[in-house]
């Protein structure tokens, strides 16, 4: 039986090989600097992070470790969204807690717990990988996090902890969303791939187009604009309906250059979950 | 920089990925019960034994660790033959050892340093997993590795260690020849993946011909008879003088359920010397 730090690197790896997932690298897509083998090497790296979660050691210190890790590859940015939304759900793993507690009510207990430090481990993983995010409000710019540890003073001076800025983040980021509001979208996501049946590559394609039809992805929100966010939602809502093919909308995407990233990692949640709950490879 | 049991669980995980790899399943095929997922889980599974042979842990303990990991999916034999092939090569990874010495040739030393003991743990390591193999002679009966514990006093009964059983087998189990050889042909593999450009994932199919060329896949060979190993090293060569394509020969060998997996494994050794050579992804 595999360990939760197992279960986690899994959940990535086999995120990425869900195939047709639109807009995202899947076993059949790589976008042109960004390829399949890049996210295998992302998801080998992070691991090393998840175990210092599972073993109890702080959020921050072990999200640094794992995006260090991570980004031991020439592609980028692969997991980064989906590393910060199964930290807690491993941390939980990983940790003692009344046996009638889910996995996800552990994780926002632990979420809510974190300290400065933390946050200034999260914000030393800037400086790691080049992320995509938004241009803050002109009063927050002391907190950008793309200022990377030069910003760690105005987080100390605001006593600012990474639930705080998850907090501060989870209207405009799907997976601060997630951190704050309990998991809602990776448990569903972790039961739609324990009640479905067929290959887990095949689970994972039906539950990521599940989630797109849901709500726009933010991570197309932050680089290509709402309205494309929407569209994209909108298209989802044709593929389930009948009306376009996956792998047309796939290709699609991938052709210009939008990847509903943020769903995706709310999918690795799942994936995370439900491998912990006992979903067989 | 990833340490050399990352390496090792990225070099089964890139192997797999690399396409078109004739026969085997790759990032575009699948055979029926045998999918792309089952490697994934069957790498993740494998690092524990990885972790244990870097460390020093005996050959033998390492080796059944690292399948019984690598056989917690539904796939069945993922793993079996590039686990047993890089093993050494890890242990001689994590071994102090002469600056000018070769890992293959600090590998080969570990190899030829290994017990009965290490005899006895490469056997109750096919009690995980059903593993492919031909019917020993009469007289090598009892130390049919099929029955797994059950061999273990014949073992010690004749002090067989586990060099002397790949001594045994080198003449029809390619991995075992590595072994015996000093891991030639994975070196070779290192080479080609070090000069040629382009994305990992196209090296590792380029390599892979280029091995598959070279010598009947003796998996092959147990598994449909010497001529059909023949003829599959014959198409490889019709595939590398440009009268067959690659993606024809794979979609046949595949629809036949025909895999030379030992080749792929020679492949897994040399993505694993490549990337402790500095190999990118």
């Amino acid at each position: 039986v595999r360990s939760p730090v197992e279960n986690a690197e899994l959940a990535l790896l086999l995120e990425v090989a869900g195939t047709p997932k639109p807009g995202n690298v899947d076993r059949e897509r790589d976008h042109p600097d960004l390829r399949f083998e890049h996210f295998l090497a992302g998801a080998v790296g992070a691991r090393a992070g998840f175990a210092m979660a599972a073993a109890g050691d702080p959020l921050g210190e072990s999200f640094e470790r794992a995006i260090a890790g991570m980004a031991a590859q020439r592609g980028g940015n692969t997991q980064f969204g989906a590393v910060l939304l199964c930290l807690p759900l491993v941390a939980a793993a990983g940790a003692e807690g009344p046996a009638e507690q889910t996995l996800p009510e552990r994780a926002s207990e632990i979420a809510k717990d974190t300290t400065v430090d933390d946050a200034a481990g999260f914000y030393r993983a800037f400086e790691h990988v080049d992320v995509a995010v938004d241009d803050p409000p002109a009063a927050l710019e002391p907190l950008d996090v793309r200022r990377g540890s030069a910003a760690i003073p105005a987080l100390r001076e605001r006593g600012l902890t990474l639930w705080g800025v998850m907090e501060a983040s989870a209207d405009r980021d799907g997976v601060a969303e997630e951190w704050v509001e309990g998991f809602p979208r990776s448990a569903e996501s972790a039961a739609g791939l324990l009640s479905a049946t067929g290959p887990v590559g095949e689970r994972v394609a039906s539950v990521y187009l599940d989630r797109l039809t849901e709500r726009p992805d933010t991570f197309v929100a932050t680089t290509h604009g709402e309205a494309v966010a929407e569209r994209v939602l909108e298209r989802a809502r044709a593929v389930r309906d009948g009306n376009e093919t996956a792998e047309a909308l796939a290709d699609d995407l991938v052709s210009r250059g939008i990847n509903p990233g943020t769903t995706a990692d709310v999918v690795a949640g799942g994936l995370f979950l439900a491998l912990q709950r006992g979903l067989e490879v």
